[in-house]
């Protein structure tokens, strides 16, 4: 796996491949390397500057190697150009908890993948901290989320070529004030309080990975909450950017994250609310594990 | 009225003051003048700037007069940096038109704003064509809107205090696909297709217009389709920068536009939809027109 990352130290933010060693190929420090400094700038250099990173990290120059812990990671995307865009009750067993919640015994399947979106500054790095939000939400809840990178603009795409577009695959917190969510009725204040995007620990090409047909998984405090398969989607990566995409144009550095599986803790019995110092790990198996904290804030 | 503008010419986008008599005062001509080059500079320079672009229209230095026919009008922000957030069923009487549509007869009023968003790319200038979208929506519609534009950043701003917050104001037309807003359950879907958000025809800065107090009109082929009042808004500006920034921090240059009041195209009897040709014109007193045409697309 080419784990492509963006990371800083004292040297500032720029970007390189996370090794299974612990260790981060500086792509800073490899002369005419490309997409040097952003990770926008690699995705807009298309699929050779892919290739070229993928053959530096089968064999990393060895003067361009930073030790494990001389490097903090941030987001893949630490701030990406446009709302991040999200997908809603798209598993079905999550669609039947939210029912439940209402007094809805007998879910309906959506007939169309329902869209909204996120502020791009809500975008955290992994093990940043994620505010509670006190007298702001009374409800704060997780959700893990397979998250798609657009590498190729298009619009009104069709869906057998709709991976033709993906640049890789990350992992995305779409962390929600329930309460909001409900009281403004449509979902974008409830789903885009400040910080509540974390997304991470790196992007693995679209290539490397088949993540319609993979492990999902998310924990709080080491109790394992969601644990699910990225088959199980009511509306598959394709459809939905299918759908999104007719009469829209997805741009390189688009991020969409895909919805959530069923165990969120809103719909626990009892619910159960995120609260400070709650640890929660989302994991996508082939992908890795994004790490974040909530904070009394 | 200092009616702030983005435009450009042969020498490219800049901004400037767009004069009563149809001229345009260049600010990138006069040395040393702020926010050259970029509105968003100019937001961000804060109120020392605004005054002195202010003082600068007042007695426009002759060498910096462009002509009029000698520029063209950008959108005022062409490209803003986060989506641009708007506010749904906000005036009584289209809240029960589209109940209407819909079979319903006795209107609640919204208790809290409808948020959602549209993409930033959506933005195009004063005069630039509207897609009509055939193939993708059966049902292309108008909503003419005050847009409110951020200048000072905050977070949980107090009603009281929401003023002061914005830099000015200008028009923004909220182009909708009903079918789409519909199907899709959320509506960022039929709110967000391509060219979608005409946004003009310049800022009027906030201290030499009482927007919350002034008339707002609409016209589709030189018909009145839509004519109302700010003030019949159910969340005024102050209560929606109040509410949008609860846990939620705005930022200089973010444009929130506050939904529009009755006669949408959709909720007429028989109900009428854009068609290729059709010119639309949205009016609000103490800013200017806002005209746009739909182009087969």
């Amino acid at each position: 796996m080419t784990r492509l990352a963006s990371f800083t130290d004292a040297k500032g933010p720029r970007i390189g491949v996370a090794l299974e060693d612990g260790r981060m190929l500086d792509l800073s420090a490899v002369p005419g390397a490309p997409g040097a400094g952003d990770m926008l700038a690699l995705i807009e250099a298309g699929p050779a500057a892919l290739a070229a990173v993928r053959a530096l990290a089968e064999t990393p120059p060895p003067g361009a190697v930073l030790n494990a812990g001389a490097w903090r990671l941030l987001a893949p995307i630490p701030r990406p150009r446009r709302n991040v865009f999200c997908v809603g009750r798209n598993y079905m067993d999550h669609v039947a908890e939210g029912d439940r919640t209402r007094g809805i015994t007998s879910s309906e399947l959506p007939k169309y993948p329902q869209f909204f979106t996120k502020a791009p500054d809500c975008v955290i790095a992994p093990e940043d901290w994620i505010p509670a939000h006190k007298g702001v939400t009374e409800w704060l809840d997780y959700e893990v989320e397979l998250a798609v990178v657009i590498g190729t603009e298009g619009h009104d795409i069709p869906k057998e070529r709709a991976l033709d577009h993906v640049f890789g695959w990350t992992i995305g917190n779409d962390v929600t004030g329930r309460d909001l969510q409900r009281r403004y009725g449509q979902w974008f204040k409830g789903k885009s309080l400040d910080r509540s995007c974390p997304l991470g620990p790196w992007i693995i090409p679209a290539a490397e990975l088949d993540a319609l047909n993979t492990g999902i998984r998310l924990w709080v405090n080491g109790e394992k909450r969601q644990d699910s398969h990225t088959s199980k989607m009511i509306f598959d990566v394709k459809e939905i950017i299918h759908q999104l995409s007719i009469g829209f144009t997805l741009r390189p550095g688009d991020v969409i994250i895909t919805g959530t599986p069923e165990g969120v803790g809103y719909a626990m019995q009892p619910p159960r609310t995120l609260q400070p110092g709650d640890v929660i790990e989302c994991e996508i198996d082939g992908i890795g594990r994004l790490r974040n904290t909530v904070k009394a804030a």
